[in-house]
């Protein structure tokens, strides 16, 4: 087998070495049809498979209810941000900041309707999350906006905000499947699946079907939810090798035990690594202000000093782990350990970094 | 090698099997990088040539000049029949009709402006393109759009309707680079990846950069040209993977002699198709009623009752051909026969159609 490095890019990102060799082995003529699931038709039977299998497989991964839609649009995250409120926004919406991701969110918001900020840690440079008892939520929103873990700042929510009564929309896309959540306690849920599911060009949005209700005619064909709710994603052509290697990710979970079993690999991971950051007398500091905030997907954290960090990057990648570059918004390092990231290589990381800390 | 079928599947279509071998050796590690091209983060070294020698090659093949944009973009020709209005229609604009797919079109510039439909041929239905002294074009319009070949009826453009001043707006999303083109004739092109080029999930649009300057600040930032321009297709993070195989694609075609050599091949293809049909004694029948009109891409045509297509279908399917059903809306067969079907596969459909009429 091929050498592969630790790729602890914060996406697109490392996918699960079993999933990635299935797909090579049939990646030239899939299961014997004599054709790569790129090549065949969208509305054929062994594409149609791969699709609804990949729903069914999410949906019991999440336990999705039947009052809710799957959704495999394209576009990204950013194209949800102008979707969301084009669709839902009816009047005014209230946004919680953690970060870039949630600032660009509430910025196409704002092309639609009124934007409460109902949080925000901006002025701490988002070093820990708005707290329930800072909240300002307006009773009258048409939804709360969230982020569930900011990749750039490495925050992120243990368990979702309370907003009682308003309708919930969260941005997913880089926790999405790290552990198992409750979707009823959601009105939309969203996620390019380029971290913890698959190949980036596949956007994922969960929808509850009352929702949909808000869409209105006179919304572009593609940027109306129900345009896809009404058609299972087929009313074009879906990103269809996308969605495959998505579904060969559901399959992967659900053979090792799902959302559980995951959710206590990323916990040991992590917590590996924070413990020997908190362990370090100070040579490492977490980039989060609060414990409980720490991202259990992307660990930032930095050496004394920024001369220190670009050898630290120089010297792991000839180690051959690939991506501790922090966000160039905010640069010091950056793990990104998602679901796919080995044990292994957590431990391989603790020793260089103790051995780094040693001879600096 | 694994055995493959004849796909002729109108799209997602077959590619050149040097294109799947070559991405299926390097799919589990690039090069030597150790990470898959699906993993590794759009922002790095490794993934920036990639994108970078796509844009080029395409480039290269088509002969585009420094005044035009090339974007990667995501939702399929779907999204670009709301984004070109969007971005470009100021007060009205002219549609040519000649399919389902120009209609969408423009029934998505509806919902921006005034859309003049300059010609259609739907009384008839679509079976030929619209003459030139047919058309009726407003001098005024902002643009003329029109689809260069219509997958489902099987027509094609052999040169682009005559409009004088007016940009012109084409969707070549399925028989883009199946010939030399002149670029410079037009103000804006856009295409799906999935015929000629790659996975579904990306679209191509080749942008004439003053024509920019139409897109309005107050448009959503996904959905804006200008945004992809300036960032060259990096704003958000583009479907990697797809852009991937395209530039494979690319480099399949300049190595065996760019689209002059394919074009030679599509010509040599449809024309044996073509010609056995015509000289098939009224027993096959071509769907399209002007010879000049019809597609290289999409050869439609029937049998002398819906009894035998249905036969027909069934009976190729247990020879290896794959997709030759015509689109469900309007019935008949339909051979794809895209710049990847090889011409030993038409040669051998042509034998089958051969063998089909003898026995029945």
């Amino acid at each position: 087998m091929e050498k592969r490095v630790y790729n602890l890019s914060a996406g697109p990102a490392i996918l699960p070495e079993e999933v990635l060799l299935e797909a090579q082995k049939e990646f030239f003529s899939y299961k014997g049809s004599g054709m790569s699931v790129m090549e065949m038709s969208h509305r054929g039977k062994i594409y149609d498979q791969i699709h609804q299998e990949a729903e069914a497989d999410l949906r019991s991964l999440l336990n999705i209810g039947d009052n809710y839609s799957v959704l495999f649009l394209q576009g990204g995250a950013t194209l949800q941000f102008s979707m969301v409120p084009m669709n839902i926004l009816k009047g005014k919406a209230d946004y919680i900041l953690t970060g870039a991701w949630a600032k660009k969110a509430a910025k196409e918001a704002k092309k639609i309707g009124s934007v409460n900020i109902a949080g925000s840690t901006e002025s701490e440079n988002f070093n820990r999350l708005p707290r329930q008892d800072e909240l300002k939520l307006d009773s009258e929103a048409s939804y709360v906006h969230f982020t569930s873990n900011n990749t750039i700042f490495g925050t992120q929510y243990r368990t979702e905000p309370e907003v009682g009564n308003i309708p919930l929309v969260c941005d997913t896309s880089s926790d999405m499947l790290h552990k198992k959540f409750d979707v009823n306690k959601y009105a939309l849920i969203y996620a390019g699946a380029q971290k913890n599911m698959g190949p980036s060009g596949c956007t994922l949005v969960i929808v509850r079907k009352d929702m949909l209700e808000r869409s209105d005619d006179s919304l572009h064909t593609y940027l109306n939810y129900k345009t896809h709710a009404e058609s299972n994603s087929l009313y074009n052509t879906p990103p269809t090798f996308s969605i495959y290697i998505m579904g060969l990710v559901y399959k992967w979970l659900l053979k090792n035990g799902g959302l559980d079993w995951i959710y206590k690999v990323n916990s040991e991971k992590a917590g590996m690594l924070y413990d020997f950051i908190d362990g370090s007398d100070g040579f490492y500091k977490s980039a989060v202000a609060v414990k409980e905030d720490r991202s259990l997907m992307n660990v930032t954290f930095s050496t004394p000093n920024e001369d220190l960090d670009k050898k630290f990057i120089a010297e792991s990648a000839v180690k051959g782990f690939s991506g501790l570059k922090g966000h160039r918004s905010v640069g010091g390092l950056r793990a990104s350990i998602y679901n796919a990231f080995p044990q292994k290589g957590v431990e391989d990381l603790v020793e260089f970094m103790k051995d780094f800390k040693a001879k600096n």
